[in-house]
């Protein structure tokens, strides 16, 4: 199966978004025909300073590489490469109602707060349907609040196969798997917007300070205390075996036990499950040539795909 | 100076349109850097048969040429051979407030007629920019309803420099000549929308029918009539010369002159201007392969332009 997947270059990745969504992303190259871009197009709408976006796209890169995603499995490419992508977005635009970005979350969100939004947030769903179009992807593995714009995208291909004739692949949505609860520094959902995220990749004597300052209640330490549901815990769980976990919950059962040991238990299993990434990703940084050959030999297997996809979408319109 | 024209492939062109416009803008490849674009990518907004648009591409390019356009002075080709124009218009559309496009009078009117619209027409003025920007345009030769448009480019080219510095060649509206009125057959001013058309090319025996029923007064055929503001008289001097003009002013004013002799004046003085377009346009018309090589150069010339503003536009933002 084709699946695609793109990714924003917006920031470093923190363990909500490796458990949420990146890991299960990289998982679906196994046994599919995965294609993975870094959506810097997508990005230009919020990241407006051309170092920082030309940065963020070589971060995003070497993490997806470190974290993975084979080269030789997938393809990994930068969006803005494949320029048949904002040609089709362009096709798709003239058979798109008002009415239906109008409704979109993203949009409609941002009006409802009374903020001033630009056009391209608004069309955002037509380029995104566009990327998903070009390379006749099958399945697109989205989170909840992109499900919306799959059906958008789905639409756009019912109007258009309706006028010209059948010429897209109509893609279904896979949900991810929300699964694991991943809890921020503050015991919330870790959400960049909320300020309480750990990141997967940066100095880690750092990080283990970040997990050494994680919010905790005040229970004195002798009382034994219930694993289920501590913010803490279910950090652990992430990371360490079922036999660690089940060893960390009768040392919360039989108290006596401090938030400190915990947290040291949370660094360490995260600085051992993230250790090969974090290697790989010195090794490759130091090596930017075979990345930058890793995303131009993807570019160009993925533009082989949309120019074929893009040429008969410009038969079907009449533009050829 | 780099002037550019684009010219919509949506219809058989009028006398209104001739006089109005396509005179004007072939005028100006005299002593200007012409390029001509015929745009397949905005009728597509309205054009949704693509046997139709295919058709009205050629006819439009048959046209031009057919009318003096020379591909020896000025570059003519199809918008959509340029595909660096839909990738800018993403890169102009980042930055574009919602409020700017909501006051663009084509949206507008439809909205308030209650008519639904599509993004195609929304976004329309920002594909009009990148065409503009996309070859350096000096000058950009418009009828008034179009003057809003530049505006609106202007406004993005400001604010594009304000963020990423200077980019693009800042271009200048030329408002065409309203000049000489064209009435149609109905006497009220030439347009589609009155369905009171005279064509450039077609049926010569037609077009002569068309003539000799366009509406007139009912005078009698002995009084004087005063031929200033008369619409046959007004049609007789698209084409006369002065002294002719003259001369048939005079019978006017004699009297005992009837309005079929007026008509068949203008049918005659239209024929003879349009004679040579009429028959260059035959000839054109069995030898398509050399209209094809006209637009196929052009296209080549102006994507070589595009293409270096494109990529100054790519680096600016951090895509390159």
């Amino acid at each position: 199966m084709r699946v695609l997947s793109g990714i924003q270059p917006t920031g470093r990745p923190h363990w909500g978004n490796y458990f949420g969504a990146i890991r299960q992303y990289i998982d679906l190259q196994e046994n599919n025909d995965g294609f993975y871009f870094i959506a810097d197009l997508h990005a230009l709408t919020t990241v407006r300073h051309p170092d920082q976006l030309r940065q963020n796209v070589i971060d995003t890169a070497l993490d997806m590489l470190a974290l993975g995603l084979d080269p030789n499995k997938a393809t990994l490419f930068v969006q803005s490469q494949i320029p048949e992508v904002t040609e089709l977005t362009w096709l798709l635009m003239t058979g798109t109602p008002m009415g239906l970005l109008e409704r979109c979350h993203a949009y409609k969100d941002k009006k409802e707060k009374g903020l001033s939004a630009d056009a391209g947030l608004f069309t955002y769903p037509v380029l995104m349907a566009a990327d998903i179009l070009a390379y006749d992807s099958q399945i697109v593995p989205v989170g909840a609040d992109q499900i919306q714009h799959i059906e958008v995208c789905r639409d756009l291909v019912g109007s258009f196969h309706h006028t010209f004739g059948e010429t897209f692949v109509l893609p279904k949505a896979k949900t991810l798997d929300v699964g694991a609860k991943v809890p921020g520094t503050d015991g919330q959902k870790m959400s960049k917007s909320y300020d309480n995220t750990l990141p997967l990749f940066g100095d880690v004597k750092k990080i283990r300070k970040q997990i050494m300052r994680i919010v905790t209640d005040s229970r004195p330490m002798e009382d034994p205390k219930e694993p289920e549901g501590d913010h803490l815990f279910e950090l652990y769980q992430l990371f360490a075996t079922p036999a660690e976990v089940e060893a960390m919950a009768a040392k919360y059962r039989a108290g006596g036990f401090g938030y400190g040991e915990i947290k040291k238990a949370v660094a360490e299993v995260s600085e051992t499950h993230f250790e090969t990434a974090r290697t790989r990703r010195d090794e490759l940084e130091k090596d930017l040539d075979s990345v930058r050959d890793i995303l131009d030999a993807g570019a160009k297997r993925a533009r082989e795909v949309a120019a074929a996809v893009v040429d008969r979408a410009r038969t079907a319109c009449g533009l050829r």
